[in-house]
């Protein structure tokens, strides 16, 4: 069905390093040749992705002279002019390069944490001039083993003292840029600071230009401490922070798996896309993922067209929710203010407190109500296996 | 050694709902009998604690008629006077009783939330009757077991209506309470709203009077999520934020255990001491734990005195780590900044970005440094077996 | 659809605990009133259940007097007949009553021990007296918080002589009961024994009468340490020691969440179900869950209904695996032995080894060859959303 | 102390995988230069270690000559020789090269199975050369990220006929090796085949030969399930199973860290080692962990020399433990078998069951007894602080 083709105007958008990726692991070498950025985009486009999103090492190689830097750069334009491809999201590649192992923005000394900032106003630049609006933070190297070397306090005050550092210089460039802190517990290394999307949001609270600043979930990062993603997603919504979504399959308690889309979890996965698409959430749709180990380039262009396609199959499972009479009676009935309680807790006024004290409630009655709440996640079990 | 003897001015407090605690638990029921409140007040006073906290329905029964209730307040100060106790801290049940088994201030019927809100009220009258100074939000209830039931977004909005709403009771009764969020990952619900410490940061930020809300950070809630503990609290006193904290012991990945304070990962423990000692928090030291189902009221006392042992002993250990030369050493050089790029870094001026920009880093020669964080790890452990 | 309507045929089972479970939390009281033993059979037989389970306890008070116990008995016994209902399995209650807070069969003190051997004993007369062909044993209470308190040699070693001494007591009253042993990593202790399906079926090996014995793993604990429930299964049926089955879902790394089978992983459960088919498994498909707390009785037979009518979906989503086209080609291709190696490692004999010996593998071949496994994950997927 | 300092009779053991580790990780590259095999052995044996252990490919390239191999076998054997170290256990990389990534003796393609096996039997002649009486079967690739893919029963007997196979084969060589099986939950597979001890011991129990097959338990492995390691040892203890150990430090529910030893959980690796010494374990003491991959080559031999040290400092404490008088009071008070119960259980004859039968327990008074574990936790705990 057309339907669950991806077009230009479903925003989905990889990472060059995602499909990309040649399927080395902590124990095994690569499995699959490198794909030239120019052979990712064509192919990503002819798949129906809106745009790719990239390291600046994705790239450009960290040492490259500036002559080979703009040659680079410039056929890489033309290839997304040639593909009507966009790059909606860049970021700093500060986790693979051993001058990071103790830190980048965080690091102990404070020459690594310079270089970082310099670095990444390198790839701000980058990233403008392949037209991104979305500059994402991971701070993947920013943590810890052992906290006998770090204050945790000075962590968190270097990283702010960056990320003001930069969204300075965002201003003096006029890239204006929309900054998103992407937070992971852990893996590279031992703890990583601003461990979930709440911590960044805390965090984001403290900065001098906070407006500037958003959140960049990934649904493996808050999974992998078996937090509730949809939760995380609908805090950061609530707050006006959702500035781009990282999407991926991951089971809870190990290792960064990145699975495709849709591939743990589909209940999960199903309120994760009806939150979203009932939100309004107008950012890319980016999969942070990679094809299994066990794959071949065939593999990988597979993984990539499950990863869109389960996305649309979710989108019209909330649609067919909303549709669902029994569904919605359950909810309505649950959700009624008969009463008119929702609006007095509304208005914090002298007048309804006032009110609220006089009143006798019955917590018998309270208490004795069923929610049939058994039977809704029933219905929408069945509804997701295409049973009803 | 007398160091170790607690003291009034450890401020270390206990709830009433810990060493009470009877035993009960999901598939067994109480071992121990119920304590009286008032003897509760006198062992803890004679053990050397500085106060005892309490729910509202941890002192008055939820039904007592208003004699009733002042019978048993005027009896419980008179306790506390006797003995030289404070109730630095209250808090309402909200998780108990059955009205709440949906959610308190997020539940669906907004006739519960109500409820909740009253219920909070008049615990926050008694609470203050008592002299608590600080009043903890621990949703216990605020969560789903299906997202079927409720936009996650709505329970972050009503979440933050009630809070609002009892801020301007606060207000308008001068109790001038510090209100301190306590969050939870999931237990009893499935997955609980505001599931972390920087999650409840995040939410702070978005409330009416936001600077009259902190963190009440546990150990036990963070480390459930095998979330980094000591990180997620200087995360908190880096933003003004720790009101309070609740020290116990607590496995990653399983069920809410609450174990007396350093009996699980004596490591953390110790970071913790050393956080909080070295940050000059002055809140109460609040042990939120219980003794193991094995013990009778003698285990119980074990119990509270091996909670406020420990923490003494790992503050001898947290002065010793700082007397200690070669610890000392290491960590001087480490955070040398011989050329002052912590200070260039610290002002986001045109100047500064300008200098930055013009530097050349030699980036193999930042990653080849080696960090000597093993020794140093090594020595704290030696330090903390008390073998150096 | 009637083949989505439970038949006796269908083996669907469930505890008087389960649907009989009135809500009590850790944190809360009871939500619901019991109901009758009998009120469970008349209503479960209509729903299509097979039979009901039970531990003793569930049935008979612990102290009820001979006279009462048979009166009790005899009246299970006729509803039992009357509506059609078996016991095809019973346990003991080992972990309810504070005289095995410290342990049952692997308690410090031996007087407990033999407490609970007696109890057990009588409670296998029950459940031979009901008709029980399997008897369980779960050892909730078969653990540790501190392992200061016991080597774990001993909590083995009395486990074993515990289980033989009951072996021997069958044997004596001529019960022909198949044990089966129910692993769990934690909750209500700190860390139980035999955490684990490999944990018992390593330990049978080491009994007495080691055929007698098998396992009856349930899906919520192995979830629990995030092993793969599926997986586990496998070994015990390749190992011929799955006797029962516990079905019901669960999120890992959590308390025991022991929700509606299929409510959560709904691609594990599937591959579950996919199994126990295809194993020509015989046993009772046992759900050992309970409504969630909201629910009212209507909500538990909501459950009830829920737990058995999503298994026979998913055994009708398996029976569609078998008939894709698409699916079996790649599962074809993947498992082909072409050049006969499957039959040459089935036979460990001298020709075999030497031909091995001499054979020239080529590595770079096996290692490019690409396994679509994506695609068939993605397959999967979309028959599971009834999307194929 | 010179009690501190290791010596060879302490057997203490390291990989060459292990300090030759050069710091790569799913994010970064090497950090350190690599180590050849003579100067490792050199090294270590100045440090006090008794051997070095090893892949086939960590001493010989998989690709290497004949000649190329026994050139370099003949120099290692020098230094082996040179420096008086053992190589006690060998073991086979069946995890880095792309011919593994779907399995090696799980693999769909028995081609791939035929390929693991000759490459055993390869290493296995190896590991006999060097002198090596225990080799090790590490498992890394035997698992699936989908189980769409592999029935899991045809895991596990595709396992059974290549450990088998092998079996015969040593037999036939007359190396007499003793096997262990070293399991693992996740990580590099998405759920690997054996995910725990336990697993690992009830595989065996299916096995040709299964005496000659153990396991080689890894802290770091049950512990990232969140499994209580110090029971898993124990339960291969009493098994008679205990091989080899590989001790190290991880904590729960992420991804493996493999930090050295006494590095995570001080009280949980107390317990270990105590029970290692209580049990005569004679086995090597082998530290499967790498430095911090902020270290330089210092920071590898500071991390060696931790392991060991911290192991015998442990030790030292297990001793205290046996010798505090307060400690021993509470054990010997809570096992104390006044009455002969311990007796009766362990002999299950006719005459005990009717004795059992027989008698009157009073549960009240079982269930009234405190243990004092809360003191005695205590006590370890301020021991484990050298502050006792």
């Amino acid at each position: 069905m057309s339907q669950y083709v991806p077009k230009k105007t479903d925003r989905f958008t990889f990472g060059l390093w995602t499909v990309g990726n040649i399927g080395r692991d902590p124990f095994g070498t690569a499995v699959r040749s490198s794909l030239s950025a120019v052979s990712i985009v064509r192919k990503l486009s002819e798949l129906g992705a809106y745009g790719v999103n990239l390291h600046d090492n994705d790239l450009v190689p960290i040492d490259a002279a500036p002559a080979e830097r703009d040659s680079i750069v410039s056929e890489f334009k033309k290839a997304l002019a040639d593909y009507d491809m966009k790059v909606p999201m860049a970021t700093t590649n500060l986790f693979y390069d051993p001058a990071f192992k103790e830190g980048a923005f965080t690091a102990n000394d404070p020459k690594v944490r310079a270089y970082a900032v310099q670095k990444t106003m390198r790839a701000m630049d980058l990233g403008a001039e392949l037209g991104a609006k979305v500059y994402v933070f991971w701070g993947g190297r920013e943590g810890t083993e052992t906290d006998a070397c770090k204050d945790p306090r000075d962590g968190i005050k270097r990283y702010r003292e960056c990320l003001n550092f930069l969204a300075a210089y965002d201003e003096e460039q006029g890239y204006n840029y929309r900054f998103a802190i992407e937070p992971k517990p852990n893996e590279p290394r031992g703890d990583i600071y601003l461990p979930t999307v709440g911590a960044a949001l805390g965090f984001i609270s403290t900065l001098d230009k906070s407006d500037k600043f958003g959140v960049n979930p990934e649904y493996a990062h808050d999974t992998m401490a078996g937090l509730n993603f949809v939760h995380a997603v609908g805090q950061a919504l609530d707050a006006g922070k959702l500035f781009h979504i990282d999407l991926n399959g991951q089971k809870p308690g190990r290792y960064d798996q990145d699975y495709r889309f849709g591939a743990e979890d589909i209940k999960a996965n199903f309120f994760l896309v009806k939150l979203l698409e009932e939100s309004g959430y107008q950012g890319s749709l980016h999969f942070d993922a990679h094809a299994y180990r066990t794959e071949d380039e065939e593999g990988v262009w597979d993984f990539a067209r499950g990863c869109m396609r389960t996305y649309l199959l979710l989108k019209e499972k909330a649609h067919q929710f909303q549709q669902d009479a029994e569904i919605q009676a359950i909810l309505q009935d649950v959700h009624s203010d008969a009463e008119g309680y929702a609006q007095l807790l509304a208005a914090p006024t002298a007048e309804n407190r006032s009110k609220l004290n006089a009143t006798q409630f019955n917590r018998e009655i309270l208490g004795s109500r069923g929610y049939r709440y058994e039977r809704l996640d029933q219905l929408t079990t069945e509804l997701l296996l295409g049973m009803r």
